[in-house]
């Protein structure tokens, strides 16, 4: 849905000659005063969509800021202020204070500003703008990728998705009819009971990658953060960056959590085309290497080599047999099917 | 419900050295480069909150901008650029396209360029984040008012409000049953008729002043837009500056259609109390005025002084026969109670 609807905005808008970057990208670059860039981004989080309804209001809060604060990252911004917009059912003197016990938590450890917003009545809804800077030309954009270039992404994939997908597996009839009973203890995978507590702070309390995104500034020819689904937001950068791309689905990186818990034709399904993992997928020239694994290194994130860009256009995943591999389901939805009910 | 939820956000909110003005005014102020001010605001409109189930997508794209110029304009800072956060229960691209129709026109006379922002699936819902610019100590501020000041207001009160009215008069028995009828036009007050299609406009497409507020960037001491209904916003600008305020309730100005529409009791109700007029209430010195009276004939608004800033904290009305007036309701509790479901 989000991508038609984007581009329909897009064909219609006017621009200005302030703006050097405007929709399309993570966030947009605007010239607010010569030699300085502002970098801006706007998320949203609607409970049932982006959250399961019943997630706990303080790891709300946290992710409505990481996921913008990921946008910066893939920008390379550094984060500097935010809006709060917040529509809430009810004046919930309780909820609000967990919610921004994870909200100013994340923001105090990035020295990000909250500066404004409003708060109105009506479904929970958490609309949150991201204000950051960089140095002029210093963004990581979507169309900078180059054939030839390594494709990196950063920490593990898939382990977000996992989580959602524990969690919207089918209870058993006879777990759905015991009031008493751990909702999820009959689940049908012995695995569950252990690994959902695993992954689960995964796509709860997502890490915005933004010490590694600033530090890629300078690095990288381009980079994205993966909130679609690697495939989905590496299509993206191709696209962008009138390049191809082919991937080594083996060398996906994936914690031990996600194996335990999958198969390998699910956990690669999950790493590939899971959303919500906000990682960094970025892309940069090979004699960079060094730097690049020096920089993982300094800010203490993983960084695994999965691919190549290449001449051409689209993304192809490969086995460790060199066959094309296609997901076992078409991509992740993100926003097709609303999250069902969280158990408990 | 928002002021008692802001406070408790702003009580746990850290600053920056570079956060000129945060929480609490119409937009935040950000020192984003030496002699540079960014200006910030971000307001969100909920479906059956904001705006009557069934209004068209254009007045809903005009008034989500509208009310955030609004707020730039009473902040005397110029408009450059915005992100929208829409919430969408479907993909709709005629909605859509309609939406658009009514955000760009305004987005076009004010040139302001959409530069990014999300889509999800949701409740209706927009969230709009604007940024202006202004020079260094020129931004209208809420603290800025001074006992002496004249008290001003642009255009006329209670026009919002009065259609919002309207709409909300319960329908007699018979029209409700006659599915085919004009729903309205059994209305209890015979001027219905001819009142809504003259006020509704202001509801559905209110006139952000925003020249009007970058004029008064030299003049005013302080300003505020009418949001939540003038003796609410005004007493904002008062606890803001330390100080009280007298008004003279007859000298609120009227539209023609709504004294034609309303007796002088209901009508001195809707001017103090009615929210959403998003006309602009500031302060200056007395000795301002002809600036001030030549600045409304240049951008073509109309100003009236309404009253005077004093000494002490409130704001107290009074009527022409010098007698305290109080509002027939309790001021206009803009997110006290979803709209009804507009007829039609």
């Amino acid at each position: 849905m989000e991508f038609d609807l984007i581009d329909r905005i897009r064909a219609r808008v006017a621009s200005r000659d302030d703006v050097v970057l405007g929709i399309g990208d993570d966030a947009a670059i605007l010239e607010v005063a010569p030699g300085r860039q502002l970098v801006v981004a706007a998320d949203t989080l609607n409970a049932g969509v982006h959250f399961p309804h019943g997630t706990a209001a303080a790891d709300i809060g946290w992710k409505a800021l990481a996921v913008n604060l990921s946008d910066l990252a893939a920008m390379g911004a550094e984060p500097a202020w935010c809006t709060l917009s917040l529509s809430l059912p009810e004046a919930d003197a309780e909820w609000l204070d967990g919610f921004l016990d994870g909200f100013l938590e994340l923001a105090g450890a990035h020295r990000v500003a909250l500066v404004g917003g409003d708060t109105t009545r009506g479904p929970l809804s958490i609309g949150v703008t991201v204000h950051g800077l960089v140095e002029p030309g210093g963004a990581l954009r979507r169309d900078g990728a180059r054939a030839g270039d390594d494709i990196w992404v950063s920490g593990t994939l898939g382990d977000a998705a996992g989580a959602l997908a524990l969690l919207q597996r089918p209870e058993p009839v006879v777990a759905a009819a015991c009031e008493a009973g751990p909702v999820l203890a009959a689940g049908p995978a012995d695995a569950t009971d252990e690994a959902l507590p695993r992954l689960r702070p995964r796509l709860d309390r997502p890490t915005p990658r933004v010490q590694l995104g600033r530090g890629l500034a300078g690095l990288a020819h381009a980079a994205v953060d993966v909130s679609d689904g690697l495939l989905a937001d590496l299509a993206h950068v191709c696209r962008a960056s009138g390049v191809g791309a082919g991937i080594d689905i083996d060398a996906l990186p994936c914690s031990a959590a996600l194996r335990d818990a999958f198969d390998e034709g699910e956990r690669r399904s999950l790493q590939a085309g899971g959303g919500d993992d906000y990682e960094l997928c970025f892309t940069a020239p090979a004699d960079r290497r060094e730097r690049i694994e020096a920089l993982g290194a300094a800010t203490g994130v993983a960084l695994a080599r999965v691919g190549r860009v290449v001449d051409g256009a689209g993304v192809v995943a490969r086995d460790r047999s060199g066959a094309p591999w296609t997901p076992g389901r078409a991509g992740y939805a993100h926003f097709a099917e609303p999250f069902a009910p969280a158990p408990g």
